[in-house]
């Protein structure tokens, strides 16, 4: 198989067929044509073997979380997703390999009706990156630069889970089978939170996902917006099965462990009632409130300042010329 | 230098600033504001090392090629380039590397006015995709699918020095310091053909940049316009120093070479009128005429068929499970 007929085998196969699309993949550019009365927003994310997962990883959860991963950032805009574009370096073209990614990444598309347009495929070390498009009216995109003081701080689902199995995976911690299944599930296939993102449109100040840790997510959203943060530990939401292993991870894994991909957002008080009355799939908690004094503090259960060791992840931050 | 500041230091403080950017760099994902009368041509490409260059390649070269073989690809749809993201896999921060290679990508952006949007960056070998999107008004794309039995086929600029130096640095062949220089200069920084891709609407019947060698990329075209080809060796445009060393390396070096990232592309008789009014930077040549009958058929200097022995690059032809 070359090149050419792996991308038609795989690729031009695909599930989802846009009105939208004038020209898909097989030309040198896709051709599209965005909404005349909204605005485009473009995100991309790569994941990197030996960096964003192990060599061992399930190419069907791959494939899922390469697009899922780039989903969640059209969510914390507000956006609603359209296409995307797959840049996929691997060792060789194995059939079987291929086959899983693309019923994971698929099966997502399918989900959220997002077509894949283009992209490009090359020998090397395994390497996925993803672009994907949507669209948001004007003014109406939740930006990372809107937070106001007075502001509730909210939080989709739930934190932390994902980060424990990073440190399972990486031998640091012993969970049970229980614990395992659940926590891979939320690690590997974490769920965009598209939805919620587009009701959250004309009610959040601003919001962000956190795929870095929720301090240094939310540290995003403050330094944008030039305000800080007081945050309560005991209203940060965990599974019940994270909560029951806290007390061999901490709630530093919790705080700044990330992979959790969900929405961290801010309301103004005048807008609490329009966000009771939303419908989401997920749960949504109060964790805190935007002040104007800068940094983030956090509270532990009884109202102490609780001092973080870890702030979040950071690709460059251990070996820099 | 952690993760932000590299981007803040590297990406951020770029060239241009246009005004149908809303959001660039900074947050979840960019937001734009495309023209409401034309299309949007998105394209991406992937440069690996090892596979597309060698681990001594010059930083500054690679970014300038890591963004020209993406306007090529807009430039063989007519599109007018706007945007691109930069998605960046590297082992290290190595900041004298990333002041170059943002050099030699950012002095090409500056040129054609297009604007870095967003991006992300990993550790991991080295990896770099780029997806850039331009503007084409509708019908007006220079598609595959439109080649017509009597057009004649044409290409832009010269043929086959790019794919000499590729023979160089593996080694294939000897060329004299002179010829290094210039095929190096036609190898690591090509000129894409964007604004002949521009002038070339409502002329040519399709086109297509040429990457992977003449007559893999003029087969594309004859697949999907469902026709053939009979191109003559004598009319394809080389340079002098290619010529002067076709001796060593034969004329399937320039037929299958790949890298030259000139356009290939038809005109009806009746537009060849047209064509000869138009002002191109660079020179452009009929090298044959599309027929009925499918496949391409090469003519030597005496005009007897010649038959070549490679036919064009393929990431994944060698081996496949």
């Amino acid at each position: 198989m070359n090149e050419f007929e792996l991308i038609r085998t795989y690729f031009a196969r695909q599930p989802v067929s846009r009105a939208d699309v004038a020209e898909g993949i097989g030309d040198d550019a896709a051709l599209l044509r965005p909404p005349h009365d909204q605005q485009l927003a473009v995100t991309s994310d790569v994941l990197v073997l030996g960096v964003h997962f192990f060599p061992d990883a399930d190419p069907e959860s791959l494939g899922h979380k390469a697009l899922a991963v780039n989903l969640s950032d059209l969510a914390a805009m507000g956006a609603e997703p359209a296409w995307f574009l797959l840049n996929l370096t691997l060792p060789e073209a194995d059939t079987l390999w291929l086959e899983m990614f693309c019923r994971g990444m698929f099966r997502l598309a399918r989900e959220f009706n997002v077509q894949l347009v283009g992209g490009d495929t090359s020998r090397g070390p395994l390497n996925i990156a993803i672009e994907a498009h949507g669209f948001v009216p004007p003014a109406a995109a939740l930006r990372r630069c809107g937070a106001k003081t007075g502001d509730r701080i909210y939080v989709t689902g739930t934190l932390g889970d994902a980060a424990l199995m990073v440190k399972q995976r990486a031998g640091k911690l012993q969970l049970p089978l229980l614990a395992l299944a659940a926590f891979s599930e939320r690690l590997d296939r974490p769920t965009p939170r598209v939805r919620e993102g587009i009701a959250l449109r004309n009610i959040a100040h601003c919001a962000i996902d956190i795929s870095d840790g929720l301090l240094a997510d939310l540290g995003h959203i403050l330094e944008r917006s030039q305000v800080g943060a007081r945050i309560f530990l005991d209203r940060i939401p965990v599974s019940e099965t994270c909560r029951s292993h806290l007390g061999q991870a901490g709630w530093d894994t919790v705080l700044a462990g990330g992979d959790d991909y969900e929405l961290c957002f801010t309301v103004s008080p005048g807008k609490l009632e329009a966000l009771e009355k939303l419908q989401f799939s997920c749960r949504f908690q109060c964790i805190g409130e935007i002040e104007r004094e800068p940094g983030i503090r956090v509270m532990d259960e009884s109202g102490k300042p609780y001092h973080p060791r870890e702030t979040g992840h950071d690709h460059f931050a251990e070996k820099t010329k």
